[in-house]
């Protein structure tokens, strides 16, 4: 008799811990996602739905993320604070977006005359971006992960060639951030306008120039119609956006379903970087083909010279800002020190020396 | 009664499904992992770990992947047949040292004056690589996967300056595979030597030169001390390691693991090219610190011109040998002749500009 309660007892017990652990097996977390872009963007937009789609399958249909894009929750420069709020778990966007709440969130996206993409996805993993990113988000409960990488952006479409500092001089150009701070030293006047109304204001004259991606996206913008100029970059070398999680929402994740939301992103961040060589190389070919009038042109050296002086000057006052600005700065900057002789002797040379 | 019976007949039906459901949930797998690199090895080594390491948390141990090093089953070169006997479930290796058995494993990995590593991922994943790979492999019952990038490899350490065609002519180098049938094209006496004996052959004159990878995993080597000019690559632009799977083991995955692990090796690989490119950043650093003797050079544009013309020969001989090898070489010569223009006027331009 007290043989079989005691047999009771533990089938009792193993059934209760099995059916526990069932349970928690089985447990389903429905996540939502607020992106910057709008539905079905290319490139970016495919980036979210990869990662959503690989951690559905890679975890069994137990977290399944949803993705609302900017026609729907209508803010999309509101995703740092829908998701520190806890509106949405996840967010996609670009980290520099948020260089108004903190100054500190603009350098982990680009900078002008900043590391390559690899010299950056290096200094993420390898050389302490990632703990500077999450220290730079933790006094907002969020995490911040890589998101996927433009490559060098091209330098814009303009209406005029520019062959020298002076044809810079109360030129009105849509470019945003730290760039428009660069050029708004040597004389130019940056401005912001809606994606929507970029092509109407530069087919109208209400801007001289816009710098947008590169030709994997501004194909599509028309831009190739009205400015027969389309300079190389210098101001974002190595776009990278941005993933960021509500910290309290990953918290309630089991250990592997955290592993597999990490490891999802951050193949499909890295698939993006890949993706955007494809969809600009591909974009360069048709543009050659179909738009042999436009000239595909480099800034000037003395122009390439005083934008660099323009911006190594706001880089020193940067760093007075505050320490934490300091200390990522100085980072990247030290970073970038030791992968650049690399990247020349590497990449660089090969380029130069094969056909 | 018949009412009892039926919802007996129910509970009993939902406590099959679920506890075959969870029979399912709950099987190991273990699966042991063959790699060519011995115990520890750095880089190729650490993104082996790293792959099974995410494979087990994503998989809550669901699916466990041991690892035997070079040391434990004594076969670096024979990953190929031991994987495909299903001796081991997965090998980590490199495609080209197939090429004995089937010539097109070797385009799998770099070439001569081939695709950067960007270049290469975006012709793996967007321009249809993945696939002719599949195509390779698929007649020995083998899935094949990009297994991480040293990024741009050193033509090597020479003990003598290669100033012309001439310096090349009885120069007998350690350089293995299509490279080493270039250089045999301009006089060259390319030679194969373990791993373990080079330092020794160097020194004592056996050879001339050698090529290995770069600062990431030459520095260990020694070959510093012997040989005081260290040349720029041409000869293997991206080098692709490479994760086998024995497809019969694959198959017997449910689908979740599956995706763990294709994501986990993906995601593993690209890390790999990123933690190539800060291995090679700090010790490229310490040889300018430590070894200021050591010259870093180009092969003059002769030199270049001349192995350039060797390769495109071999590579025209190569496209007839099978209707395959001239749809792979093909696939890459195109891809490369649209990704090309894109880096030049990205990357390349940028490196240029900027300081």
């Amino acid at each position: 008799m007290f043989k079989h309660a005691f047999k009771t007892l533990i089938i009792s017990t193993l059934m209760f811990s099995s059916t526990a652990a069932m349970a928690e097996m089985e447990k389903t977390y429905r996540w939502r996602l607020a992106e910057t872009w709008p539905k079905d963007f290319p490139v970016f937009g495919y980036t979210v739905k990869s990662m959503a789609q690989r951690v559905k399958v890679m975890s069994n249909d137990r977290l399944v993320i949803t993705i609302d894009s900017k026609n729907k929750h209508k803010a999309p420069l509101g995703i740092f604070d829908m998701v520190r709020a806890g509106q949405y778990q996840m967010g996609h966007s670009a980290s520099y977006y948020w260089k108004g709440k903190d100054l500190n969130t603009m350098f982990f996206t680009t900078r002008p005359f900043g590391m390559t993409a690899t010299e950056q996805y290096a200094w993420f993993y390898y050389g302490g971006g990632m703990e500077l990113m999450q220290k730079t988000y933790q006094p907002y409960g969020l995490l911040s992960f890589p998101g996927g990488n433009t490559g060098n952006q091209m330098g814009g479409w303009f209406r005029k060639e520019i062959n020298s500092v002076e044809d810079l001089k109360g030129l009105k150009m849509r470019i945003p951030g730290f760039a428009g701070e660069v050029i708004s030293k040597l004389g130019a006047s940056p401005v912001n306008i809606p994606a929507g109304e970029l092509y109407t204001a530069l087919e109208r004259n209400t801007i001289d120039a816009l710098e947008w991606v590169g030709p994997s996206l501004d194909l599509r913008m028309g831009f190739q119609k009205v400015a027969p100029f389309y300079y190389t970059g210098w101001h974002e070398p190595a776009t990278e956006l941005q993933f960021l999680i509500n910290e309290k929402a990953f918290n309630t994740l089991p250990k592997d379903l955290q592993e597999i939301l990490v490891i999802a992103m951050r193949a499909s961040a890295y698939d993006m970087y890949a993706q955007s060589m494809h969809e600009n190389a591909i974009n360069l070919e048709k543009i050659h083909k179909e738009h042999p009038e436009i000239q595909i042109k480099t800034f000037p050296s003395n122009v390439m010279l005083k934008l660099q002086q323009a911006n190594d000057e706001l880089i020193e006052q940067f760093k007075k800002s505050d320490p934490l600005t300091k200390e990522i700065i100085e980072s990247q900057e030290h970073y970038q020190g030791i992968a650049r002789p690399w990247t020349r002797i590497s990449d660089q040379t090969y380029l130069e020396i094969s056909q």
